[in-house]
């Protein structure tokens, strides 16, 4: 999987640690936030509490959403498509990657073609042409993927540390420019999160194993399970964890497995492979070659535990 | 699946509420724990802690944990099968259901038919077989299988509380006595357990589903990461819990696994299934069939919440 570090990617003046508020005036006067749920209000009070940001703008489809998001503080503003069009210089997509294209349509007035454009989208490819169908290259489109979230959404579960520590995954398009790239790495990092640089396909083939594929297992099988009426009293402290994930919506997952399906289809696949061998290998009590595999199994995990700070 | 509750299964005095120390003498004056690992160790410390030992003996094929439990005080004694026959009134297997039938060949000297048998295997009809292969009802076994646990395991792992508030399922086998049934059922209280009854199969059935399962699901799914080699920097929080599973002893799982085949191997096709209708939906894009499977798994795992006291 294709992946390099930057060594040194500012060409602003980086806090000495975030969330310091630096002396000059915020790096983005002018903010648009579109969508304003857990992501979108996240990014409004983190950018806010790292000096970031002149004034927040914010729009949701939801209008509850964005009436909260107005009562709990996460923009200043709201916005409408009927506002003078005087450019933003920082616009963040909080939507999920099925409506990417919906939201830019017509938002051409207010965007400058350096204005820096970020997503938080589990898939990247995808967005990446949905948004070159929707602007064709009229902002500084740099796309980024948190790793960071909870199962809680809307507005009230917005919280200004959210990408603390988190990683975040910027995955060039083609055209990208050097100074919008770093401006991005800087503004992530200035919100506390590490950044990485991934090529879009290896960002989507590694989450859509790492993630998406969890996630698609965990409902087929809570859905299995719903079929079968089993008593769910039997069930212990093994099942709370492994199901964790079914506490996420379904909406946007129906949308991140349907964008991420050129992945995900041969990974499902190579998965119905390992079950019928695991199946094989339960008829023919074949104790070795059964213990070898969950041996692995467990190895990685470990492998994975050692990996965390 | 059926089931059923005895309101009132007590024929001994029980304690106001555990770990109360009755007043009498001990209820089960000598006791014998073969196995001493959490479920072992945990077994005698918690017997203890309710008054309900005279003294406790114990084994371990493994004699750096037969150490540890003396050590640790989680028993009296060291048997052996050397020790002069004096029958013992209670012995609990901490072993795993591969194994029951090896540790209580030549064991009748030391037991009387009303001896009380208990076991904590995840897996219950192969246990009954092993359990009459060995002994052919020369003591009063009430098999139970305590859904309590830890990933640890070792006798340094025993907590006296381990069943505190745990379900214990028993699975009565063909001859068991209404006089064991209620002796088991008011040492499983005594210990702070909530007791279930259940027949055998409907409980490896069940566990099969919801325990069982999802360990297979999560040692399989870590297996095929392993084999591709992802970066596992790319893994989230959602990983870790979908992954926690893989923490148990694979030695253990594959014993279990072969054990409860007869019941994994249809669950198992049954799933293959769920996710070819998955693979199709997604080829189809039917965004309508997906959201209402991924649907009907969230609203289960929301009930199952709402069970959760």
């Amino acid at each position: 999987m294709p992946e390099r570090r930057l060594s040194c990617p500012t060409d602003v003046n980086l806090p000495e640690a975030a969330p310091i508020l630096p002396a000059g005036p915020p790096s983005h006067p002018r903010v648009l936030i579109l969508g304003l749920g857990l992501l979108g209000g996240s990014f409004g009070l983190a950018l806010r509490r790292a000096g970031r940001a002149g004034t927040l703008w914010g729009r949701d489809q939801d209008a509850g959403h964005q009436a909260q998001a107005l009562a709990l503080g996460l923009i200043d503003q709201a916005w409408q498509p009927t506002a003078p069009p005087e450019p933003f210089d920082l616009v963040f997509l909080g939507v999920p990657p099925g409506q990417v294209q919906a939201v830019l349509e017509g938002l051409g007035p207010w965007l400058r073609p350096d204005t820096l454009l970020l997503d938080a989208c589990s898939v990247k490819a995808p967005v990446i042409a949905a948004v070159e169908a929707a602007l064709g290259g009229h902002a500084a489109f740099v796309p980024s993927h948190p790793i960071a979230g909870s199962h809680l959404s809307g507005p009230q579960a917005a919280r200004g540390d959210l990408f603390e520590g988190a990683t975040v995954i910027i995955t060039p398009p083609p055209g990208l420019t050097v100074q919008a790239l770093r401006a991005a790495w800087a503004l992530w990092e200035a919100l506390g999160a590490r950044v990485r640089e991934l090529a879009p396909e290896a960002h989507d083939q590694g989450l859509g194993l790492l993630s998406h594929l969890p996630q698609l297992l965990v409902f087929n099988y809570l859905d299995l399970v719903a079929r079968t009426g089993t008593d769910l009293g039997l069930a212990g402290p093994g099942f709370r964890d492994f199901t964790r994930l079914a506490q996420s919506s379904p909406r946007l997952w129906a949308d991140i497995a349907l964008e991420n399906r050129p992945h995900l289809l041969p990974l499902l696949e190579a998965l119905r492979g390992q079950l019928d061998t695991l199946a094989r290998n339960l008829e023919a009590e074949d104790r070795e070659a059964l213990l070898a595999g969950f041996q692995r199994a467990a190895d990685l995990r470990a492998r994975w535990a050692s990996l965390q700070p």
